[in-house]
């Protein structure tokens, strides 16, 4: 489509934007596709005469000259219900979408639902050209995606490292440090007894939090009461917990969540047993979602953010799909927002004394 | 791309689901494609075959000859911070999604930021033809959205009846039924100072269940103490609450909260100041969220389907799509779930003592 043809569409074109921004057509065509040689601030004053003038790429005429679907696709292969409660992909795909506001893409959203099979989805979207690279997100042990997506010829980013050979860039969270952050906090406050309802053993960032759990407590000479395998959800995290306080005597004095939703219910189970948290029993989440912060108590737990997460997939996804150098990033270290969840462990006494003859 | 073709890229062809099923091509074509004319029982085997094969439509081909992109678009305008928060829109999604296994559709997702104007976004998936239709959702007052797709000349459906003029069907849900249960479970429980934290006044379900909480504390010759706008947030909710609480003496007795989010953070307000719940205060939610299940006490809601609700809009825009009769879809009243954050209202007294001279 030519550009008189696009201005008789009523759209604004790239020669409006260049005449707003000042600056050569070239220029303004260099600028939004991302291309190198423009500086910052050249970038920044083209973009906001873009923004000014709505303008909006046409994606046609991109694509019959280029080949490219400019859509970006997420494919989540989690059961419905567990999506629906679970706040970091919401929070995820926000921040993937607030990168998209000046580059004209979309995103293409697809369930593996037992009526549609992971693979085939994957290759539907490959064949039908609906998309120039995906997310991948829950990465699994040994994970079978990633060949599946390379040879498809996708552009890809994984979300945390892969336990693979990967061609793809990652962004990447450590896991481990906010996990082991929430043990040393609770031994400090004089708990022996910590036990750790954990995500699934199939996801490696459920395994990564599980395994960091039991190596922070073993380096803390604390023994790991329990590790409960759940599916993320409140109704098993709620399940985990029953069974923890079933120990009864054996029972531990404090739970680590790996997530801030089963903290959540976990909450609730115990209130209902007739435990006091945080006097009877301190727990603490992952995710720092809005709603543990007006519960009472408010829920200790591990900030990491989502969004900030799915902003920087997005760069850096969109760099790959431009063959640009896209090297892995490592996202800051989530830290421990304590509030009142977790307190000094009941008949705390200092350190040591269990191992004194 | 002729059929062989299609073969040669090792993906089954429309030939072998009719050898599969035992029909003739001409019969999958329009069983796939959604034509009348094919029975159901003959249209549910050859879907059985497709699925069997791991068939998925050809999207070139179909774009080539028919011009429609075979993608469904939600553009959502709130907050990325409400969003993430809100189970709503994850359970509608998913729903949607659930209707695409074998229809070889996508759906686009675009977020509205302040960086991406509302109408620009629609006009650009209608210019790149990303879509062939869309989704209406948290419909306004005097919504300008039904005649700006009217005129990219999208088909929609709306969620909920539009207050203007709309050539679309909506699937609607009847709000003010099920905030009216709530209002008669309290009374009945002898409430006579109820309270209601509502959602933002421009949206149009917030707005009905407003004014049906008006309308059924009059009704029942109960006085509404309070309408508290929120934006459907768990801090605007925990806001709400704090106002409500602060009245003192004039305080309610019970509170009905537009949806679950809102209700489990007041919860945490009122427990938080002493108040026990719910023999010092009684709430009800909307939504039956899963996590409302697990706190203590359990939350009594409302409960509406989202995920049904998904999966009928979906049918619907599918069917308002291909050109086939579309008509405005009733879901079954929502019904009240009674847990256990609603009981008898403090020194409460027999109906009509307060009007005794």
């Amino acid at each position: 489509m030519s550009e008189d043809a696009e201005q008789a569409a009523a759209r604004p074109t790239i020669t409006d934007v260049a005449r707003h921004a000042g600056v050569s057509k070239g220029l303004v065509s260099f600028a939004l596709n991302g291309r190198p040689g423009v500086s910052a601030e050249t970038r920044a004053r083209i973009l906001a005469s873009a923004e000014a003038l709505g303008w909006t790429p046409s994606l046609r005429a991109r694509s019959l000259s280029v080949d490219r679907s400019y859509a970006l696709g997420l494919v989540i292969g989690r059961s419905v219900d567990v999506i629906a409660a679970d706040p970091f992909f919401h929070a995820f795909i926000a921040g993937v979408e607030s990168e998209f506001s000046t580059a004209g893409q979309v995103l293409v959203l697809a369930q593996a639902t037992p009526g549609r099979e992971e693979a085939a989805t994957y290759r539907g979207l490959a064949a039908d050209k609906r998309v120039d690279g995906v997310f991948l997100t829950d990465l699994r042990a040994g994970d079978d995606r990633i060949a599946l997506v390379q040879e498809l010829g996708l552009a890809a980013v994984t979300l945390g490292r892969p336990d693979v050979p990967s061609p793809f860039p990652s962004v990447s969270v450590d896991d481990g440090s906010g996990i082991r952050a929430a043990v040393e906090h609770l031994v400090a406050l004089g708990h022996r007894r910590i036990a750790h309802v954990a995500g699934p053993s199939s996801m490696l960032h459920g395994r990564r939090r599980a395994d960091a759990f039991v190596a922070a407590a073993i380096a803390n000479g604390v023994e790991p009461v329990a590790v409960v395998e759940t599916d993320f959800s409140a109704i098993d995290g709620a399940r985990a917990t029953r069974e923890l306080i079933a120990l009864g005597a054996d029972r531990p004095t404090a739970i680590v969540y790996s997530n801030d939703l089963m903290a959540l219910a976990g909450l609730g189970v115990a209130q209902r047993a007739g435990l006091r948290v945080p006097q009877d029993l301190s727990i603490t989440g992952f995710d720092n979602t809005e709603l543990g912060e007006h519960t009472f108590p408010s829920i200790t737990t591990v900030a990491t953010d989502a969004t900030d997460w799915g902003a920087r997939s997005a760069r850096l996804l969109l760099a790959a799909i431009a063959k640009q150098p896209a090297e892995n990033i490592d996202l800051p270290e989530p830290r421990l927002v304590v509030r009142e969840s977790t307190a000094t462990a009941p008949n705390a006494h200092p350190r040591g004394i269990d191992a004194a003859p």
